[in-house]
């Protein structure tokens, strides 16, 4: 099932989408229990979708894809082992919010991946019971300033400007729509009306699976509903200027598309 | 004017603590406006202090005490900048409440920090402004894993660890009763029955002053009410056991103390 969130004339609220992405049914509550359908209902193409969560904190996992390593860090990812990260929650955007990037932020690259939405609040989780603990997949882009990142050594501030978190476009809670050892991950660029595929990648090329990286959060910190794992990108991010649209499409899911404005 | 958060037989509650600290007279609203009392009090010894705020994100600013840089980094802070790191809102924990350590931790230290609380929404906001989006002043223990902090590269870990983030015991809204640019902080660490002044500083050792600091966090993300800033740590940190206790003390807010245990 797809949950989304939703701008309506109405106000805002969580809703099902359907599969063939044609209509939004509001829901009463959130997407964390079974839906409860207020009747209401619009066409998606009638209503804005926003990000599909507020989270209360977004946890990401840095050099995860061995083939991203080499392209960013230069090194091997044996020597550079995946590390954590968080992008504070006022980063978040949804579909097709503008990425502003400011002045200061000249080498502005995005990242797409894969994210996770928890669904229960969880400490100590085994890998092999992730599944157990987690609600849905949506799509992120981990937009990154990469003169930032590496100027200040922590990545806080280059991967924490407002904005530099698109999120959506909705919560797929099928997990076992999914082979999540081989899921293709592609972020599509265009600029001046062409389009180019720069990340094009699987999640065969994880150096920690979805479990691991659970196990791995969770060893130190409680997550809680609605809590955003971002698992790492894969090679062939770039940079991106005012100007450009940036789609990052995962089957199963969707796409996750974003225009890019200066600040 | 001293705003806590409070546990009592009733539920828990915003209260506004008497300067002598004796009483916790509570509060309707929150400490983001002017205080309706509600009539009910309590001796502060009969309640249990709360972290003064549960806060939608937690930014910190490392390498901001000269020499801090020196015994930390083993570099001068010229070629060590101030930088910007996130800790998760699960590490918060209020007075009294026990830090724990968990095995994998194996060189955990305390870093006694000022901390400013946001009061508004804000953002690029200009250095000589910051008292303007700034509601209060408290205590913050950035407790800090060095072995994973430096075997990570990122901090994200080290720092975010749950129990990681002691907060308070009150947020102080009287701002004209510090001089920021000469306000001592000490952390006492007892062990073994024994207490001693591990850090003895003065505000007048950071790089960044506080103006400086929100300019500098505000120019990337926007900051919302309740929002923590801990403004940095000077030198003295040192390592912490199961047993111990640290209480980080600042003159005009009072002392913030926590018991330390294996998790």
């Amino acid at each position: 099932m797809r949950f989304g969130r939703i701008a309506t004339p109405e106000g805002m609220t969580f809703a099902v989408i359907d599969d063939d992405g044609t209509t939004a049914k509001a829901i009463a509550g959130t997407p964390f229990t079974e839906p409860e359908y207020t009747g209401r209902q619009w066409p998606l193409e009638s209503v804005r979708l926003l990000a599909p969560m507020l989270p209360s904190k977004v946890v990401a996992i840095g050099r995860n894809y061995a083939d991203h390593v080499a392209e960013v860090f230069k090194q091997s990812a044996e020597h550079l082992p995946p590390t954590l990260f968080l992008k504070p929650p006022t980063a978040v955007i949804g579909p097709e919010a503008a990425i502003k990037i400011p002045e200061f932020a000249t080498k502005v690259e995005f990242e797409g991946e894969m994210a996770l939405i928890i669904g229960t609040p969880c400490k100590n989780v085994k890998a092999q019971d992730w599944k157990s603990v987690v609600r849905g997949v949506t799509i992120v882009n981990d937009v990154s300033s990469r003169d930032l990142q590496f100027a200040d050594g922590q990545w806080a501030r280059a991967k924490g400007i407002d904005t530099f978190c698109p999120l959506g476009p909705w919560i797929e809670t099928d997990l076992e729509r999914f082979d999540f050892t081989n899921t293709p991950i592609k972020a599509h660029l265009t600029r001046d009306g062409v389009t180019e595929t720069k990340q094009d990648s699987n999640s065969n090329q994880m150096i920690m699976d979805l479990g691991e990286i659970i196990e791995f959060i969770t060893a130190s910190m409680t997550l809680l509903p609605g809590d955003v794992i971002c698992t790492g990108s894969p090679a062939g991010t770039a940079a991106m200027f005012p100007g450009d649209r940036i789609e990052v499409e995962i089957p199963g899911i969707g796409r996750l598309g974003n225009p890019v404005e200066a600040a």
